[in-house]
């Protein structure tokens, strides 16, 4: 399912790390970054990387699965894995132990500071810089992802039956995500008509799609451990001026802000290009969230285009552009593509076409 | 959604609390403790409680969800959560903050830390155990969303085609889940043929179903935010002598635990049952995992059906009872339900029948 032959590369940018920061070993404990590191896709885990050795800990419900997933040496705990990792640690002659200090719960650590004889130190988003960059094979799994998720789309707007709910189209978006070999849905998939697209993380209800009104999908398929991610917005029969003028907002504010994405550019000036579009429209109050964010093993990954993020653009990073705009009572319209990051601009990943179309 | 006239209550027993235990507030990080005690289902929040007040933290995107969720007081922070946080903190005399020691990141325990003036105090499972016992109305919320997943899966069943592969049942499972109303899948649906029903946690693949064969079903459905779970394993065609024997192995260890199932009866006991039975057809080292788990707003709640688990089953307690064998090359069996400590007993919530069925 995953690249078995880029793992032990993947590993190698660890122990140069640990070479850096002279410790003697690091500490997994995020799960993706678990899955990106040794392959291993069950929901219990931790991964020990020394100079010489990478010791997936997991437990035995998965003694059969770890090793057919991993090309690292499976220890199997029948109790909680810290323990079976403390451990360890002496045998491996573990002093100094660098961990994940955003993805480690202050539990877990709390267990392993108790180990004596080991130095902690915390290290943040190591592993998710080294994921920001995607490999070829990992850019063909996104766009895979991605070309699924609008296939799906397509296919249930073809089955959208009238007097439909928004429940019914999220059902059958998400059946045909399956059908078409997804591993399920990269997330909560959001349908929202009418003045309820104005929440931007609506729960889909028994409410029905009606005439004359907004439809908008946030939907992302998942595809080999791939995420993909896409919204549009709808016009369900005809729509007020205003809410067409709120269309074109976005989706100029959208073609901007890709048209920032370049290698070089930090993620702040595309965040920029979207919300100077929106300020035009006397529309930047109202867009509330930030422009886009990265994906791969996880939906929402590094970097994130917000207004304060410096990170800059580099060619294989696979980001979303998704400006919207919201007005309680009113209505909300979002505009989102994947897009991966070239040598010269970036490449749309998302097939859908955007152009405001009337179901 | 969830039921609001239990809302004061439930975090009037975190009040006691913060009298027993003489700290000043109590910060709730985990969202399935912060939907418990204020109603919020965002997936972004923390909730702080003080002897007189409830606040509510979430980002902008919640600004019209969360009022309209919470009976808190709603504080929308434009950045990190724990930065508004510290700041309300001085205003409300925070000198004493109780945290969920089991439910909150290193790194945000760092931030908080940072803040002056305040001592933290670890606690765990704090709220965790409050939702052990469910009221009335939330085992009336399970039960539905209980016979909502067997619902879904007498459908699938009506509707599987010869030649369908274990992801065409899934794809069908959920598609009939969400088309009855639930949220969606509690987790991945487990769909598993042939030799594949030996991993416990089988991902569904491309797999066909074939004639004389298990096939193992492990499914939920969330339904109003309660979760449901439920395995089945069918015969598909006819089943060898050997596999017959650990079905009714695995049935009578289902059986005999859910006998144990009693108010006053630890935990552990009832694990032992299910073992004491497996022993006698000497596949007790195949049963690899704890005979079961609570549920309710999350898919794993405690108690935890294990060997070392002391607590005692109380009325209103709602657990799955899933003993299953597993051997490698040959085959698993799992049956499980859900079931609702009693006055006396229990009452088995799932409906779907669980003698040996050959499709």
């Amino acid at each position: 399912m995953d690249n078995h032959n880029e793992l032990p590369e993947r590993r190698a940018r660890v122990v140069r790390l640990l070479e850096e920061e002279r410790i003697s070993a690091f500490l997994v404990t995020a799960l993706p970054n678990i899955r990106y590191l040794s392959g291993f896709t069950g929901s219990n885990a931790a991964l020990l990387i020394t100079p010489d050795r990478a010791l997936l800990f997991t437990d035995p419900r998965y003694q059969t699965q770890a090793p057919q997933e991993s090309d690292c040496a499976v220890k199997i705990a029948k109790g909680p894995l810290t323990k079976e990792l403390s451990k360890w640690m002496p045998r491996l002659r573990v002093k100094s132990l660098g961990f994940e200090g955003n993805r480690i719960g202050f539990d877990v650590h709390e267990q392993l500071n108790a180990a004596k004889g080991v130095r902690l130190k915390p290290a943040y988003g190591v592993v998710e810089r080294f994921r920001m960059v995607k490999s070829p094979a990992e850019i063909a799994a996104i766009q895979a992802a991605v070309q699924l998720n609008s296939q799906a789309l397509a296919q249930a707007l073809r089955h959208l039956e009238p007097n439909a709910t928004e429940l019914d189209l999220a059902a059958e978006i998400e059946y045909r995500m399956r059908r078409l070999g997804a591993d399920g849905p990269a997330f909560e998939t959001i349908v929202a008509a009418g003045e309820r697209t104005a929440l931007p993380h609506a729960h889909p209800t028994q409410r029905r799609i009606r005439n004359d009104q907004l439809l908008l999908v946030d939907m992302g398929a998942t595809l080999a451990g791939y995420a993909s991610d896409m919204t549009r917005t709808y016009a369900v029969g005809k729509l007020s001026t205003k809410l067409r003028r709120m269309y074109r907002a976005v989706l100029e504010s959208q073609l901007a802000a890709i048209d920032a994405v370049k290698p070089g550019f930090s993620c702040a000036r595309v965040d920029q290009a979207a919300r100077d579009v929106l300020r035009g429209y006397g529309m930047d109050k109202l867009f509330i969230h930030s422009t886009g964010h990265g994906l791969g093993l996880e939906i929402h990954e590094s970097p994130r285009l917000g207004r304060r993020e410096r990170t800059k653009l580099e060619p294989g990073m696979a980001i979303t552009i998704e400006p919207g705009v919201y007005e309680e009572g009113v209505g909300g319209v979002r505009i989102e593509d994947t897009v991966v990051v070239t040598a010269n601009g970036c490449a749309i990943l998302t097939p859908t076409p955007k152009e405001l179309i009337a179901l």
